[in-house]
């Protein structure tokens, strides 16, 4: 035990929150909240009584009763406790993958003749396997921007790419291996200095560093709900829309409840009105029930003091990662300004790859990532000092054991 | 209390699955078992379970641990016990619109050189939907077949519609409103006889009608989850791809879940071997764990003994409605014919709506589907010929109110 890290627990205005999620306490470390957040403990009780009463007794009649507007009331409730986006822009459903699908050929749709999409090569792999299946079917041209992998795309990169043939720019505000936190608002900018819009992918910030999509003037966003919205494994998916473009945009996967009027069953599909024209099929009602959950506790603790914990867990690990692993030869590969990181630290050694497994089997969960990446992403609600210190100082130990 | 109805449970052999079901045996008639199952009752607990062991325990290690391929193993599973498919050519995911918008892509880029997709004018709008958008970014055709409302597409009409430019023929094995049972086997052979694919539309029969869909030599299919499969509001969709379509058929929802290694995170999509191409985003997990509850009760009853079931309570709705109903002006909207119906039967009068509204406040629950019609749909495991005799007693009382 670290006198230093029970010093920062105590100290923690938001140290109450760790009790109200299943299994923080126990000794088990978990560095991979940025990948599958620890479900609240709330969520157990909600799921069956919700079998029990919601679907059980209110049966189909529960989908005039709330379901088929959760999608877009607890998007809204996103929008506002964690994005920055005013109501009627954010809605929940399908996969990130799919939701970057729709975005992406709304975006290129409504940019006729310009040809390239601009993404960069560190992006995560599906946003990149998007932009490619659809640049190969609409013959148009993925432009790359190659980046540092400790990093990621600069100002001065993105003015260099874009261009009058640019539709669309695609990235990722946090990206999922080095952890930069781009400057979206600059970089946004830059995009529409050029004509093009921009998509961000907020699958590694949603619930952890908050956004101002509406102030910063974004185009569209995606990001998942698994990660620091603690949603479960394969939770739904989120999709922002910035309202002077739901008129305009329109999707390919024309789906009855996208339609207007869904229940007239209609001869020929015609888009609704507002962000539900991006919805296909029917809304995931038990996936997105555990969100609910941890959107009460982000609102009850303030998105701002999230982030305030997270980058002093984040600068915490950094500082325990140069006093105990630098000297075993470990690099950060993660932005050392806490103003440039999101809510993971990544740490490179030609080793790191064995160590991971060596520390699962002793109860320490980081991730792997390639290059030689150790992956500590720090959920801020359910994270302690106490556990950052217990598992970096696991770290060094297998370290040693396997660089020997 | 009907004699005849309560003879008729107590000499069903299924009756004892119906008190495994949240909700049934209490005075609420059900008739919306076609449109949302009840839950089973172990699904509550199973959900809770999860939460606290599986997801709270394991935590990202689940991935590991059978989550990453509960979508294989479960639709290997839902092959087995109801549809007639062998290993491997099963998968759950996604929604039904989607999974349909992959599988025609798939299938019309599949068919080089062939324009029209035939489709009839009946389908469920979803269907008709995702082929108008891809006929629209295509430049195909979509032929439509005219259907009676009340019946489904026949081996002539078929036979009439397809030709050396049909690259696919799109059904619903049951029709949404009808109920019509599709002689699906002649007509996939009519479809192939012209050199077509063809891909079968199950949301309205998986759990109740059995399949045989590998003897059947199908092509492609796709069903929701939510309905005679008792996932719950939302859950996700399967699709089915014939073995010897797999190396060929690609999709275009290119994510990294779908791809050869996810996890190497590579700079290019190729898509994997087996049906795990059709995956694009991270399968939804606990969206998927009620229906191992419903199949496990579908499994253990036999498939063969529900349709069996499932026929007697049409039939004896059809024989409640001439003897009841007639009398007043209703008219059977679905077969007559046992053979050629699926697992709920529509009522056709001019007040059906008013009367819908009117039973629901008297907590008996059909749907009501335009044009004029009274849709009951009677899930066998958790339905008694009591609950029919109660309802359909309702359907006249309430007629005769509103009829005046």
């Amino acid at each position: 035990m670290s006198d230093g890290a029970s010093g920062l627990d105590s100290r923690d205005p938001l140290v109450r929150f760790r009790s109200r999620f299943v299994g923080a306490g126990t000794p088990l470390v978990y560095f991979d909240g940025n990948s599958l957040g620890r479900p609240v403990a709330r969520t157990a009780d909600r799921l069956a009584e919700f079998v029990r009463h919601d679907w059980g007794e209110r049966l189909i009649r529960g989908w005039d009763e709330g379901w088929f507007d959760l999608a877009l009331t607890l998007g809204d409730r996103l929008g506002r406790v964690c994005l920055g986006a005013a109501p009627g822009q954010t809605a929940f459903g399908d996969s990130t993958t799919v939701l970057l699908y729709k975005l992406v050929r709304a975006a290129v749709a409504a940019r006729p003749g310009r040809s390239e999409i601009v993404i960069d090569r560190d992006n995560f792999p599906t946003d990149r396997y998007v932009a490619q299946g659809i640049a190969a079917e609409l013959g148009l041209t993925v432009r790359w921007v190659e980046v540092d992998t400790s990093a990621g795309i600069t100002a001065d990169q993105l003015a260099e790419a874009v261009g009058e043939q640019t539709a669309l720019v695609m990235h990722s505000l946090v990206a999922y291996r080095s952890a930069w936190l781009a400057d979206a608002e600059t970089l946004t900018g830059i995009a529409h200095a050029a004509g093009a819009l921009v998509l961000w992918d907020l699958s590694h910030s949603a619930g952890v560093v908050p956004t101002e999509l509406d102030a910063w003037d974004v185009d569209l966003a995606v990001g998942c709900s698994y990660k620091y919205l603690n949603g479960g494994p394969g939770s739904p998916a989120f999709l922002y829309v910035a309202e002077r473009h739901l008129a305009e945009l329109t999707q390919p996967i024309q789906g009855w409840l996208g339609a207007t009027e869904p229940f007239l069953m209609g001869p020929t599909y015609t888009p609704t009105e507002g962000i539900r024209r991006f919805h296909s099929g029917t809304p995931p009602v038990i996936g997105m029930l555990a969100i609910e959950d941890m959107l009460d506790l982000i609102e009850e603790a303030g998105i701002d003091a999230v982030r305030e914990k997270s980058v002093a867990l984040t600068s915490y690990a950094v500082e325990l990662a140069d006093e105990l692993l630098a000297p075993l030869g470990v690099e950060l590969a993660s932005p050392r300004d806490p103003a440039r990181r999101g809510g993971h630290v990544t740490l490179r050694h030609p080793k790191m790859q064995e160590v991971t497994a060596a520390l699962w089997a002793r109860d320490v969960i980081p991730d792997y990532r390639d290059p030689e990446g150790l992956r500590i992403g720090l959920s801020p609600l359910s994270t302690s000092f106490e556990e950052v210190h217990a598992g970096m100082v696991a770290v060094r130990e297998e370290l040693e054991r396997v660089a020997g």
